[in-house]
């Protein structure tokens, strides 16, 4: 299953991509269910109640696709340097600070976050955010949606937690990054968390070993599979939810691969007019403008 | 004005501590708003509204006072390492990895967040998690609370956008802040973000001078003066709103001052049934125990 928030006719609405992915079927939910994008449609499976009744399809391309959940309930937890060939790349970079204490392999997952208000959906632009930065750096992330709460929860039962998977730009300024130390500032600001196009369902799509990859302005830049994370989706689910209770639509941005801007010498900002587009299969196409 | 958030007969409520300290004059809110402790006074003042309307006072000793905002729409901004004399002290601890590459003392305010769901009211159980960690540590600070949202806020304009103040401890499990290197793990477990008793308006108080303390057991183990930040609030909301914009009801805690339990040595962590309380002048008190 594949579900969708888009705004269509003005009002927002979240549904079903139909099997052609052509068309959605619209969700009879209340303005206010509807605003909120998948999470209704995610409580109501984890609670084991039957998912909304759906109305007439609605052509795709009548439709203004919104983030799968435009406005998470609190902000999206990330996990850094999460791929070898991009530890070892952020590492040499200079912009990795905590290189220098605990080396360019972490050996524990690294957890930040991204205010829930930097969230945009497929289509929207990116907002450069001009003499504040000049050193913003695109990552393709696969995103993990999280189902069934809970705490304490063993590797051995993570998978069932996962409700889905979308795709996340982890837009970053790297300037504020390192000047800050600590990479929430820099990664925060405002449009700076494309996702989507949908939530792919996890009985679709095994998020442990599907390929990812990213262009900008039609130029490969990052390519990899999820089988090649330092911490699997298992032991990130452990760890984030050793201490904190996790809830359903709570959403885990898994890390990048090698291949960012700042990998390169000299590096390969973004600039207004890049398109930046974001592919991961069994999912779709995320792609954004810079502005 | 002073505004607390509360249960009163398994309802909640949200009211105006009377002049005398020892009652609450409920504004006469939906329960769906008084759920939102005082978000919506902060909300009717920054459109320019009317406050609701009080009813009768009720005893402060009637009510189980929440903390005033019960569950914040996003995460808590914390800043880190903002006194002197506790930035030498945290670097001292061995715990502190990013000393190494960026010195005691930071050049630029330090960003971080705590999950909304750590929040707990004065009074309400810290909960110590036991295997988890056994280097829980307390941090008291003085939370701002952000009235006039904006974005590219500057030094000039900062304190026209504080709404008010309040008291938070910012609880840390040290092993977990140090080995997953970014601070928001170790210092978003369920319980870690007491707050409270309630929140003073700016009108009544200055933050930027205030005497802080905190004891354990009765102990005094922290006494500072605002005046003593390495970075001001003006500079603290320049610098948060320089990529992302700021809404009413944000919360920043300010960070803490030298006498962390992590400072002594060996380190003194909290253990169940500790008492921890924390008082700010101008404010009140916010105590906690651990269990």
């Amino acid at each position: 299953m594949k579900i969708a928030a888009y705004r269509h006719q003005g009002q927002p609405g979240v549904g079903r991509i139909t099997a052609d992915g052509k068309q959605v079927e619209p969700f009879q939910l209340s303005p206010e269910q509807a605003a909120r994008g998948a999470l209704p449609i995610v409580e109501a499976q984890v609670a084991g109640r039957a998912l909304p009744a759906t109305g007439a399809p609605i052509a795709l391309d009548q439709v203004q696709l919104l983030a799968p959940i435009p406005q998470p309930r609190r902000n999206i937890f990330c996990v850094g340097k999460n791929y070898h060939a991009h530890a070892k790349e952020f590492a040499g970079s200079g912009f990795d600070s905590s290189a220098k204490s605990h080396g360019d392999i972490p050996a524990e997952p690294i957890f930040f976050t991204k205010v829930p208000e930097s969230v945009i959906g497929h289509g929207a632009d990116i907002l450069h955010p001009g003499e504040v930065s000049g050193a913003i750096d695109y990552e393709c992330e696969l995103g993990v949606i999280i189902g069934k709460g809970g705490k304490g929860i063993k590797r051995a039962d993570a998978m069932n937690h996962v409700w889905g998977y979308t795709i996340i730009n982890d837009v970053t300024a790297r300037d504020w990054q390192s000047r800050h130390q600590q990479w929430m500032l820099g990664k925060s600001f405002d449009t700076f968390c494309p996702m989507g196009p949908w939530i792919v369902t996890a009985d679709e799509l095994d998020g442990r070993d599907t390929n990812i990859r990213l262009w900008v302005n039609g130029e490969k830049r990052q390519e990899a599979n999820t089988k090649d994370f330092i911490f699997d989706i298992p032991k990130m689910i452990e760890t984030l939810s050793g201490g904190i209770t996790i809830y359903p639509g709570d959403v885990i941005a898994t890390g990048t691969p090698v291949g960012v801007g700042i990998g390169f010498k000299p590096p390969k900002y973004l600039q207004p007019g890049d398109v930046v587009r974001l592919e991961i299969d069994g999912i779709g196409v995320l792609e954004n403008k810079l502005r």
